[in-house]
């Protein structure tokens, strides 16, 4: 066959895999929004044939044949070319896929739901010893898989792989080593001021059919295309898709408190503008896929966080705010509800976290989870572990396990190597950011106008478009000029944090 | 293989099948519901994929092997039973199935796609000539069809046969026939009466989220499980779903029409009732699914209809629905109510005609279709015969082929053979009704107290919990002692329209 011929080839398993995944996320996004509750049984065996679809795509032999066949063609020679980015990136997953021996997939899969069935009851019962035996467990399985992938010094190494292609666990250990060092004076110094910030103005009544209202017009302000997207209620807000002009978006509401939907809806809506960026006509392939997690959450983080939670953005929408919730925002001042907005402080759960003091939480999950990983920390000190690095990293101690190592989903499911995503997604957004405004001049001035074009066009051509013909840290030098640091970020904390406290 | 093992395989063959359909069933609920405009290309070509796996499994040769192996055990000697049901069952659909040749299947489907577009247009322009190309060309497939099937007297017999196993064209006209002499003259008796039904106490201004709490409540008092299903608006109610314990019925609200979404939340309320009776261990199997569409409107027809527009029924619903619509209520008394929901006279719309007119519109549509494919009708003289059925028959003349021949959407969509089933489900609803209230008693007095359970207890006996284990007219004779006849519904239709139009 020539190259065309088995690219196309691959092109149509691929397209077959896209709609086959495709069709797996509407059922799961149904399951979470609409899914009547005695449905659960039968919809988890629709996941399962789907999952079995999926697999055995994912590992057919003739896959490996084509990306073998076209790796060695002069197309393939360039890493960013279409050729050459499918081969590198589908390859990298087939390897993967095939490198897993099939029990081991089984076990995980059903060590994983056990694990979070005990997590559950531990967490509720604030007992870590019913969670401890399935950590022990599911450590023992990542580290097979560890073993199965292969890797270099460590193998924590193998398990972020899949979250953050290219990162390491001494590459990511040195960029949040670095922010650790600056970020937990700054938070010392929130923590010293004698100013609060007037939170009370967020948790007001808001009636809840106008926040979803304002909140939906808000995303659509800022861009997101609700032709191509839609925003639903769940427990848990999320962003997920069931075609590429399709991108299905949640958030919650609560009538006491009108910043959690409102910057929840925010967040979603960054990875939906990533989502609805993405070059459609290569859906399901390379160059029309999210590069990684932590991209991925670069674009959530930016539009939260340094668009959301700015003085331009409240500029333009404050007004907006209180024609919408009247009673609410009676007499409230518009550097009072940005400082609400924005309040910080340590606290001891991770997902109420502020801006400051989030990376912080993640620090303390990356060391432990790659102590434990590496064998330097042993499941059972976990929580005394956990305690110690609370004291040390964010300034408190969990009164008990619940509030403290059981609080998170990720290591019942077998996530190892997630966490620190979420903090390099946070210092991509602040590389990025400054890079956006050296181009386009002042942001905030431009989102006090209402105009937040200029800086999605921006991102559309500089990230979106680019698919996964980049790497992570090649897309930062790419658009940036410079490696990732945590620069950028501690600059804008301590632009915005410094004069709210007053330091 | 023992026969016990060759039906584990067919059981495991149909339980795949049942999870493509279902999985198909939520992709097309969410496409009529929530997907976003620019979502639609995709969500074709997901649909397509399905059909086509869907279509690979239902034709697989080892499923005839399967079936012909076990039409020759002894466990297969009682039609009822598992086994003898099954293979009675999916062989006639297997043998449907693979008798049609693959570019018949395919032209078919092209067909009916570009048919549809043209009826589309020929409609919106009152323009039959632009759909004759089209009709001509699709009554020539349907005989294909036909002759790939086989039949004895008719092609039409070949045709029904999908939506109404057993039936004939004779088997059919002759009770339609019955029908037809004594239900002409009684809708003339209401056209001649000098009372008028008081129509404009349904069309005040309902509130739409007062009418969405008040038809979900109704549905749930009548028994449908909301645990198991849901109700959410679509442009054209339905009932459809994603698995045995997940119907999803569809509505849809006009603030100055109670009864139009009323009525029909009850008919789709009738559907999910059935499909929650089926036996959920044997979805996807005959035994747990619906026997056929005239089955199936039966339901829908007796909670609309004959529990819907009783008396009994608004004794029990009368007061919630004053409190849940106090203004427009106000000071209308129950007998007019009554007469309002009861509004009889011959229309030119179908599926806007009442319970008295609308089997003609039925038999016209039988009528005219059946000529059509038995070569007595040339589509090119549909409209002149249309008008005249409609003078002959409902006793008026469409002034517009829009309104008239071009008014449905089926014949565009090859679907000859289906009108009938409508109007068998009056017939049928009718008969198990009288026997119901043989067995029951006074159902109309249980209806004022608020009490469904026992006809709904007596339907799961009786009809829900059958499957397919009895064909349609089995299911008649064996739940009344008589085959169906149009007697019983022309009783209720008198009893009902003479006191209230005063004849």
């Amino acid at each position: 066959m020539s190259t065309a011929e088995t690219f196309d080839k691959l092109r149509a398993h691929a397209r077959e895999t896209a709609l086959v995944a495709s069709i797996s996320g509407l059922v799961e996004w149904d399951e979470l929004t609409y899914l009547p509750p005695a449905g659960g049984d039968w919809r988890a065996e629709q996941q399962a044939y789907l999952a079995g679809v999926a697999h055995r795509l994912s590992t057919a032999p003739e896959l490996g044949d084509w990306l073998a066949e076209l790796r060695d063609s002069d197309e393939a020679s360039d890493p960013e070319g279409d050729i050459g980015c499918c081969v590198r990136e589908m390859s990298r997953r087939y390897d993967r896929e095939t490198r897993l021996p099939g029990d081991l997939v089984e076990e995980i899969a059903r060590t994983s739901s056990k694990a979070h069935h005990a997590w559950t009851d531990a967490r509720k019962a604030d007992n870590f010893a019913l969670f401890l035996p399935w950590l022990e467990k599911t450590l023992h399985l990542q580290r097979q898989k560890a073993e199965a992938f292969g890797y270099g010094d460590s193998p924590y190494d193998a398990l972020i792989e899949d979250y953050e292609p290219g990162e390491t666990a001494a590459s990511v250990g040195r960029v949040l080593a670095g922010l650790r060092a600056e970020l937990a004076p700054l938070v010392q110094q929130i923590v010293g001021s004698d100013r609060t910030a007037p939170s009370e103005l967020v948790r007001k009544s808001f009636c809840v059919d106008q926040q979803t209202a304002f909140g939906k017009a808000a995303a659509a302000k800022v861009g997101f295309d609700f032709d191509s997207g839609r925003l639903d209620v769940t427990a848990h807000p999320f962003c997920g898709g069931a075609g590429p002009r399709d991108v299905r978006m949640t958030t919650r509401y609560q009538e006491n408190d009108f910043a959690d939907a409102f910057f929840s809806t925010l967040h979603e809506t960054g990875h939906g503008l990533y989502e609805q960026g993405l070059p459609a006509d290569w859906f399901g392939l390379p160059p029309g896929e999210a590069i990684s997690l932590g991209i991925h959450e670069s674009q959530s983080r930016m539009w939260e966080n340094l668009v959301g939670r700015s003085q331009g953005f409240w500029r333009h929408f404050f007004d907006p705010l209180g024609k919408a919730f009247p009673a609410a925002m009676k007499g409230v001042d518009p550097e009072a509800w940005y400082f609400a907005v924005n309040e910080a402080r340590p606290s001891l759960i991770r997902t109420e976290s502020d801006e400051a003091t989030y990376n912080l939480h993640v620090i303390v999950r990356f060391e432990l989870e790659r102590a434990m990983i590496e064998g330097t920390l042993a499941p059972a000190d976990l929580p005394a572990a956990w305690n110690e690095a609370y004291a040390s990293i964010v300034g408190i101690t969990p009164p008990s396990d619940a509030n403290g190592c059981l609080q998170d989903v990720h290591w019942s499911a077998g996530l190892f190597g997630y966490f620190p995503t979420y903090s390099l997604g946070n210092l991509y957004a602040a590389q990025f950011f400054d890079q956006a405004e050296a181009d386009l001049g002042d942001l905030e001035a431009m989102f006090a106008e209402g105009e937040f074009a200029p800086l999605l066009g921006w991102l559309r051509e500089h990230i979106h478009s680019v698919g996964q013909r980049l790497s992570a840290s090649q897309l930062v030098e790419r658009v940036t000029g410079k490696p990732l640091s945590h620069e950028p970020l501690m600059r804008r904390l301590r632009a915005k944090f410094a004069p709210l406290y007053g330091f």
